[in-house]
């Protein structure tokens, strides 16, 4: 099952320092790990007005995805980083610890940097020596890594997707305006979430039944300053044309507004809770 | 339905910095007014250990749910509040902003302090004038008033409590140690958050037919370093001796922990969305 968000690049509207950017951002990155979100799309609210923070998000929520020990490869120091020091640490699977070379078993996964040494390949994995490759790509590529042999040399491969069998992080995907991406043969179950929404308890049970026959469930946000009715419209569209529910996933709430990082742990707590009471029961 | 929750004295052991532990008790209170949570009760973890982190969560919660206008009759410049200017607004129904008296209505609810000018008690309720107060009570006193008179002279009383029908905002109570409190008397269903509880899909309808019955549901969190199981044990007493339920409410998690505000923020939406889409089943 892939989990999947949309937000707009124009999220961090109502942040002005980037300190309260990141703050933000770490908190989402945090929400989509706690719920194993696969990816988060990026979608563009208004074109050319939100570049500078479209990059800010791309910027920090991948610097939040990406194991400790890779980041001094991935990441220049940029302007943009400055308050990445307040993060806070993800803890997912796909975050290994330090460990010695003689406690790596066949078999182990672990995410890793290409890097070229006397013209071979070798990957990067934070451990106290770089471990050969077999196969081939470029150098700085990020990828993971599965052991194929262990003892006084290691040695690993790429890993096949169906080898990864537990969470292993997000990827930032940025796309066009939202409409147009979502009308563009976008699959699987979409759910709009908005203020303006059916409220949750008047739908659950068609939810329900729609999130449990569901490969591919999709979150879609709005902005701070626009719910997801007010972007649409710009392209001629409501929300029931590109997606299949539109819900209020707080009905009751107890102040006005409810601010994105808010919605999006909101409503992930609430599909996750439907995936696993309701999805054995099929 | 009274709504309440528990957290230790020890919830901000992990933050360093006052900076960090006002930015996650915002992120608590926040979580707390959306769900319409009417009382946090802020337990003893170790006695005379968190007495300072103690100050600190009851005076930043207390002061993100005071209306603006009040805060400089009720606070006093303080070192612990050095931070608060990052405190996200509530934006819930009490903290009603500035209209002129000639906008006011009979009827109308609003908080106020009581103040004391030529021997007459009057209320500052953030308008242009102070209000005549028709009752007793002493100057610095926070009250909630309704409007009994408007016009030229506009005069209040000390509302009832079944006059106030939308969310008021939460009161903070400090008690002593968990299983003593929980153990005398205690009422209403109690439920524990932990992850090493039963995964909440295994509960799923037993949750729901007790969370429909209670007029009185709290919801119960340990700290950063010690789960409900291990604090309940220096008193010699497992969850289940003091609670109706001991969930996990995020089975599966993509993370190897959880922080207390999104526990918060995660369980709450889902007693929420039970209240929500059962109870008007019965």
């Amino acid at each position: 099952m892939v989990l999947s968000i949309f937000i707009p690049d124009s999220i961090l509207c109502e942040e002005s320092t980037l300190r309260d950017k990141t703050i933000k951002l770490g908190f989402i990155a945090r929400a989509c790990s706690i719920f194993r979100v696969g990816k988060i799309y990026v979608y563009t609210e208004e074109k050319r007005v939100y570049e500078r923070d479209y990059h800010v998000i791309k910027s920090i929520l991948e610097y939040a995805e990406t194991p400790q020990y890779l980041r001094k490869h991935l990441f220049t120091k940029s302007n943009v980083l400055r308050e990445v020091g307040i993060l806070p640490p993800l803890k997912t699977p796909h975050h290994k610890p330090y460990i010695k070379l003689d406690e790596v078993k066949v078999g182990d996964l672990r995410e890793g940097v290409l890097v070229r040494r006397r013209g071979s390949l070798f990957v990067d994995v934070g451990l106290s020596s770089l471990i050969e490759f077999e196969g081939s790509g470029s150098e700085g590529e990020r990828l993971t890594v599965v052991f194929t042999k262990v003892g006084p040399s290691l040695s690993c491969r790429r890993a096949f997707n169906h080898e990864v069998d537990t969470y292993w992080g997000y990827k930032v995907i940025r796309v066009g305006s939202l409409g147009k991406v979502l009308k563009s043969g976008f699959s699987g179950l979409k759910i709009v979430t908005s203020r303006l929404g059916v409220p949750i308890n008047e739908r659950f049970n068609a939810l329900v039944n729609s999130v449990i026959k569901s490969d591919n469930i999709t979150l879609i946000y709005g902005s701070p300053k626009k719910g997801v009715y007010d972007i649409l419209k710009k392209e001629g569209l409501k929300p029931e044309d590109v997606s299949d529910f539109t819900l209020n996933f707080v009905p009751g709430q107890g102040t006005s507004t409810i601010r994105s990082e808010e919605a999006i742990i909101i409503s992930l707590s609430i599909v996750n809770l439907i995936l696993k009471t309701f999805a054995l029961k099929r």
